[in-house]
């Protein structure tokens, strides 16, 4: 498959409104409430193993995850694709059929792109836009004193998934999960959420960075956390990042959104925005420390 | 300089109504007509001699130029930097310092982005809205039989520059002009383009892309072409691109915009959209061969 093929290809998967045919220096931009980025860089962020069709959904899958973090429903991407000589004609029609599938599924369109050679690793960025559609926009910044902390999900998959592909078995479940993880765009719209992130870094690092954000700190309770294995470390599960749930903190007086889980709770405020320790853990001693001895938090 | 020091000396150059304080997951997105992302990759789009001042210039620049191109202005921008080990703290301080003086120069702000590091090369992608503000959308696409050809000015500097650039004579205003491209903000809303490109991958090329996106054929005529160096190699001049020029059809009644050269005329309409020679060359025999050689056109 020649350059201009894989472009062309491309052309079925674009917004026919916007992208205009690919053949413009750029492109018209749909109306569109927020925006994000995020780069995924061979052996830094994958490990090159994956097929094609699993990365090309990863790049949008973990754009489409920091808008939805925002209450937002993703609607167009642009692709930055540096492809080594490896990513040969088969490579390129299989990452095709990635995005194919990840673009139905997400409801995305492309407007453009940017395709290069590398002479290094691959490295894959989408730019992401996403329509509010009447919703509250979700920030980091909105977690008050009081608020009860929330994921939407399990948490740790990343981490064990990560672990499995590193031990060569990228068919367990959790190998799947962080290959091709899925965005809870089912949380769209949930009442009461006062400050969001996704977990992309870890559930303790971005509750802090919710934390931080909104100036207040916040206890975390490792026995209330629904663990993707609960007889495995779990230090590992909520410091290893890549999981795409959910964390968020709920208004005292608002029920639980279906299928999330308590996990912690605002316990102060009025915090300096750059306190080192926001997050206070609770639960069993050993796996306090451990967790702790991980992500170099330890409060007071 | 840490990577905390470094996102947070980038918050000087946000937009403070829309990044958020680059600290959620994404941004919200200013009103704009147009996007485009372009990706910098080093030994391929660079060479990575270029002080850091300089790369932090071209890659916003690179992206100014596509959206000025569709008669645009930039007022925004996300960046994503792959950065290797080399990239240490005095190369982002002289990073932040070519932002800080191409976002004053562009009217850029900067909405949000993602750092990581590379194991390999350095890889520099921007992407870039930007706002008609009551001009009509120029698109390659709106060439007619009888336009004139225009460019914006002198072609060829790109290709010299690199030239120079490669016999280690970084310091040439050739090489200063390949290092700091500079968009042609200038021409914005002149009047009468028909269809219009900006050059990138060379003259001949990029006036290529207006004829099939036009279903059009166009004269080029080489002894009208204000070449940056006469008396040097036209055919690298007119292929080599990285002029970051403006190449558009005007039509036939409307005066050339001031500085700007006639190259040729639109001379056939309703050609087959992927022919592969639109572009009829004019001038010195061995000129045209030589031109014809390196693009593999030949008309007819």
């Amino acid at each position: 498959m020649s350059e201009f093929n894989f472009i062309h290809d491309l052309r079925s998967l674009s917004d026919p409104n916007h992208a205009l045919n690919f053949e413009d220096d750029a492109a018209t931009l749909p109306a569109a409430d927020v925006i994000c980025t995020d780069t995924l860089v061979e052996t830094v962020h994958f490990l090159g193993t994956e097929p094609p069709q699993a990365l090309a959904h990863k790049v949008l899958a973990v754009n489409v995850s920091d808008v939805v973090s925002m209450n937002a429903r993703a609607t167009h991407a642009l692709l930055n694709l540096s492809l080594p000589k490896a990513c040969d004609s088969a490579w390129r029609a299989g990452f095709i059929e990635g995005l194919e599938r990840a673009c139905a599924g997400f409801g995305l369109r492309l407007l453009g792109g940017d395709t290069t050679r590398s002479p290094g690793p691959l490295v894959l960025t989408a730019t992401v836009t996403g329509v509010l559609e009447g919703r509250t926009l979700w920030q980091r910044s909105g977690a008050r004193l009081g608020d009860k902390v929330c994921v939407g999900g399990r948490i740790g998959r990343g981490a064990l998934g990560l672990r499995d592909m590193l031990n060569g078995r990228a068919d367990t479940a959790m190998a799947e999960h962080f290959q091709c993880p899925r965005p809870r765009l089912d949380l769209l719209g949930s009442e009461g959420v006062g400050g969001c992130a996704d977990v992309s870094d870890g559930l303790i690092a971005d509750l802090a960075h919710i934390c931080r954000a909104s100036g207040v700190c916040a206890v975390l309770d490792l026995d209330a956390v629904p663990f993707a294995e609960p007889s495995e470390d779990w230090a590992q599960q909520v410091t290893g990042g890549d999981d795409y749930q959910l964390v968020f903190t709920l208004r005292p007086d608002m029920p639980v959104p279906p299928g999330c889980a308590v996990v912690g709770e605002v316990v102060e405020e009025g915090v300096e925005p750059h306190a080192n320790q926001p997050v206070i853990l609770k639960g069993p001693r050993a796996a306090v420390e451990a967790a702790q001895t991980k992500t170099g938090f330890v409060h007071f």
